[in-house]
């Protein structure tokens, strides 16, 4: 028997969705050849929706906070399946100035911020270093947000790993190489790289920024999204005497960094933002860059180990928003093109792929981020047009 | 039957050491946990007695330059020996001043070489561009000493394990925990983890920075070397169009730094001086230093991909000087204390530690290179005084 849905990609998005779907009673799979090592392996984990807010960005600034909102149950509810921690906390961000023009543009962005009725205080550059010790004599002033939250993304995926397993998802370790159409050419399932195929009545393309290079469809049809490289070093402190023990983001001559501390005390800082295609490899001048910016903010990170330097490709798209919902092919659908907000938004898919699976629309905020709003002919905010009904006999295919 | 020698250290000094003697026709062991491990492994393969020259240190210099003279012949009989390549090459020094007072420094040591007569010629700034033209406009002038080498220290590892391999050497991993005694406390072996003995006629410790914690002799006999670590960086660009082509030294607003190019279009980016213990973590502001330094020479680095960050610890010693003779232990020997001429004295070294072996002085210009210098009561430069006989059973013991 067919299964009800397929997930192409097994990152945060796909596990998470995979998992939610499972617990819902549908029979789903997950294809990935290295299921949680692409970019949520990469990623910080920054769970911060208003020091994501962007000039010309509200709408997805509105998604973000919604985001967040969902992030807190679904975290609960995760730990609870699973047993594990994934270190969920609620410690807050500091946003920092190098120099008065850094400072000038958090000035700006906190007016963004409270036009949105977002929560954050600006600070003097001694309450800043009241909040965070170990910043630098220098830096100028900045912001406190406290309602940012974090979860360590390598115990997330764990956790999710595990929390698909055991909901009966079957994990495929294994690389998709095309989807399989009818005539009519509605999705029928995926072919693998051993020329095996999986059938499905929902096929979701979740495969980060690979997801636009998937054969058996017209590239048309497929969402946008590039890779947008990003440089994320990991530091090893002392956990009895953290250097720093909430998120600080900083601007730095107008270059951004953020750190975040883990309670281990690990620092994850990243990261840089490189248009190189698929290219994963770590160049010098990117970690000199991190560091450098990094040390002028805290110099105390000098003293840290250096432990891991990786690049991980963010599946960019050309409004900086996700795509969720369906392609133009009956049966695909797809979720990627959350860029830096992927663990951010992956509680949130993971309700809307839940409802597309079962046949419902996708759910507001999501709603307003189908794939109509770039690609000539998308369903686009007309998402439940295509939505079909979770039989796997339908005869419309 | 007891060994002829063991050797405790497999390093390049170990090593070498090790398969000189089999050539001869002795047997003997390299205990080590890890053969090749060690500093030699992180090092660059620079053979650079006339860019090591400094100020007060005129012996030091005669014996590198002796180093060097040695390593041509020992390279072609070990090539020759495995049919390996191990990266032997004759590709000059570039050394150059980002500023004015490194270019002081640098005129400084050019006297210095001179006065020497060591090969090395004055560059201005343009000069500099014309050897290596990946250098920085800004940089001020330097020298160039034609006739620095290098091996690769990996590829030289590799091929010193097979060199010893086919001439007999007993290569055991393990690690020792003290050296054994006999009554009247001359040396008769060493004891490994597993508190099995391995017995010889000669002890050799050449454990680089960790030869002056072995047990079972009293530790004023060992020499006095301390880890001084180095940090090391390993970047990757391409083979056919490599960033330079001969090894740049730099000074870098009073820093030095090398990068040192391999056949492959990688290049070794060193070195860090720390004095740290025995800590071996690579921190965050060695590795920001190290790229600091080197993109201001030569910016093209930024493009390089960063694959290895390495920390080493050399064994220095007060004199910056090695030791390599005996202790007053009877039957036990040294050769540590090469500090950063490890790789340069290893061939030189071996034939000193051959002749010991065999009961021969040690031979010029090591001879001046004793324990005694430092070592209260040691043998120092009458080192042949404690030379012993090859015979398995000798009677004064």
């Amino acid at each position: 028997m067919d299964l009800d849905a397929i997930f192409v990609g097994g990152g945060v998005i796909g596990l998470s969705g995979a998992w939610r779907a499972a617990r819902r009673g549908l029979s789903v799979a997950v294809v990935d050849p290295a299921p949680g090592h692409g970019a949520s392996w990469v990623a910080a984990g920054m769970l911060a929706p208003v020091t994501e807010a962007h000039f010309g960005e509200e709408r997805l600034v509105s998604l973000l906070v919604a985001g967040a909102d969902r992030w807190a149950s679904f975290a609960a509810e995760l730990e609870e399946t699973t047993g594990l921690d994934i270190g969920y906390q609620r410690c807050g961000t500091a946003v920092v100035a190098l120099d008065t023009s850094d400072r000038a543009v958090i000035d700006d962005l906190l007016e963004l911020q409270w036009s949105f009725h977002l929560d954050s205080v600006r600070l003097s550059g001694s309450q800043c270093r009241d909040l965070v010790p170990a910043l630098a004599p220098g830096v100028r002033g900045g912001a406190h947000v406290p309602g940012d939250h974090q979860v360590d993304n390598r115990r997330l995926i764990a956790a999710l790993l595990r929390a698909c397993a055991l909901s009966g998802v079957d994990l495929v370790a294994s690389e998709v190489v095309e989807v399989t159409t009818r005539v009519d050419r509605s999705a029928t399932g995926v072919r693998l790289i051993d020329r095996s195929v999986i059938e499905a009545s929902t096929i979701v393309l979740c495969a980060g920024s690979e997801t636009g290079l998937l054969g058996g469809v017209p590239p048309d049809v497929l969402p946008p999204v590039r890779p947008v490289k990003g440089v994320v070093l990991r530091l090893r402190g002392s956990a009895s005497v953290p250097l720093v023990t909430r998120t600080v983001r900083g601007l730095v001559h107008g270059r951004s960094c953020y750190l975040v501390p883990r309670a281990d005390g690990s620092l994850v800082l990243g990261a840089t933002s490189e248009e190189r295609g698929f290219d994963r490899t770590v160049q010098a001048g990117a970690v000199h860059a991190l560091l450098d910016d990094a040390r002028a903010l805290i110099p105390g990170i000098d003293e840290l180990e250096l432990v891991e330097c990786m690049a991980g490709l963010r599946p960019g798209s050309p409004d900086n928003g996700p795509f969720v919902g369906w392609t133009e092919v009956p049966g695909l659908a797809a979720a990627t093109g959350h860029f830096r907000n992927g663990i951010l938004l992956a509680p949130l898919t993971a309700d809307a792929l839940v409802a597309m699976v079962v046949g419902n629309p996708v759910p507001d905020p999501l709603s307003g981020f189908g794939l109509g709003r770039v690609i000539r002919g998308g369903s686009g905010h007309a998402a439940s047009t295509s939505a079909r009904p979770i039989s796997t006999r339908t005869p419309e295919r």
